[in-house]
């Protein structure tokens, strides 16, 4: 299924303890809906707290005589409105919804007019201008296959840190808002948040674009800039 | 003073009991600044619960020997970050945030594609299309001066309901989103709400455009539509 949500109101979607996740809302919904027989749901990965998607895919087994459309309007009415279930489909028995990506989207979001409280939760507020074409330049460093090791957690130490950037794109809106979107092969966590943190630096001039250069090949967190806040992020797409 | 909010936190913007509003945050925060003194704030009028504002304007006597600049940071630093002072400035002893008004802008935003999640507190949900070319040519029957009794409360039944409205104006975006605009001396209560709630019937044909006239010459509320929601709502200028 496609599921867009709003993530300001939950610790991020993965299920942890007592929390408000997106991954506990939807399973309880499923596993009511299942006649209370558990059903666990697998998605594309998690998002962290405050982190928004568009369209995150999830799938889960159900054995059910329900139509699709009934099954989506079932959902829906039992989930809170800040996570809506867009469409579900059938998938072949061998698709995973993390394992099978080829591809994910993700946008972030920074408005460089003035603060704007309305949209507090849903842009990145950095309320100054910002060396765009510095930025630009910047972020081609990250198109390609790279170690990312100096965009994620540190302690992460065991796994692979090699990932593919295909696409970057910066685009300045007439409303003095900026997005940044990424497509790539696979995320590691906090990747994009630290990837714009440092970005944002090289637009402050702090640091010139070429330092991405050695700031990737370093491959060591503390040579990036800061993480960028998870408000300005969203999860839009997932490629299969 | 300019300030922005989102309404979707509070029970509107006029002080009342116990409840959470803009001009009870705004009072207790200035009165904070003028050393527990209380003060008293005067907007361009109240917006009702859920309603946000992109420019509203509130007028206040403070007698106290600060900048504007540190003036407005003080009251950025003890508000919550929904609500936002974009502004301030000196004004006359005869300006008064109400009285000395000429016209309002407000703009209501309904988006026509599918539910979306992450907006459903800034943009009417109604998620399905409407005949836009009707709503735009009934939209024009409200221009001039009218008694707007179709559109308010019925039991407000000791005012004055001449309004004149000066510009109406629908226009749709790319995002399946549209905008009205309206632009009046003033606004009587639920007056835009009503409108536009009645002007969507136009869109779903429920309604013929040329009922507007009957419609607003009834001077019965009764006569018109339902109220659209709240979330949709901006006070987006306040003309002096």
């Amino acid at each position: 299924m496609t599921v867009s949500y709003d993530g300001s109101g939950y610790s991020g979607y993965q299920k942890q303890g007592g929390f408000r996740t997106i991954q506990s809302e939807l399973e309880r919904a499923i596993t009511e809906i299942n006649n209370n027989k558990p059903v666990e749901i697998y998605s594309s990965g998690r998002t962290d707290k405050g982190v928004h998607a568009i369209n995150q895919k999830i799938h889960f087994d159900l054995n059910m005589d329900i139509s699709l459309y009934n099954l989506r309007e079932a959902i829906n009415s039992k989930i809170p409105d800040d996570i809506y279930v867009k469409s579900i489909e059938e998938v072949d028995e061998d698709f995973h919804a993390r394992y099978s990506v080829i591809a994910k989207e993700y946008i972030y979001i920074i408005n460089l007019g003035e603060f704007n409280p309305i949209e507090r939760n849903y842009v990145y507020q950095y309320n100054k201008p910002l060396d765009l074409v510095n930025m630009e330049r910047a972020l081609q460093y990250f198109v390609g296959e790279h170690d990312f090791s100096s965009f994620t957690k540190p302690d992460d130490s065991k796994k692979n840190f090699v990932r593919n950037i295909r696409i970057v794109n910066l685009k300045k809106h007439d409303n003095d808002k900026v997005t940044i979107t990424f497509v790539g092969n696979g995320f590691l966590r906090y990747m994009v948040r630290n990837m714009v943190g440092t970005i944002i630096e090289v637009g402050e001039g702090k640091r010139k674009s070429e330092d991405l250069y050695d700031i990737i090949s370093s491959k060591d967190r503390t040579k990036a800039g800061i993480m960028a806040p998870a408000c300005g992020l969203y999860l839009k797409d997932v490629y299969y």
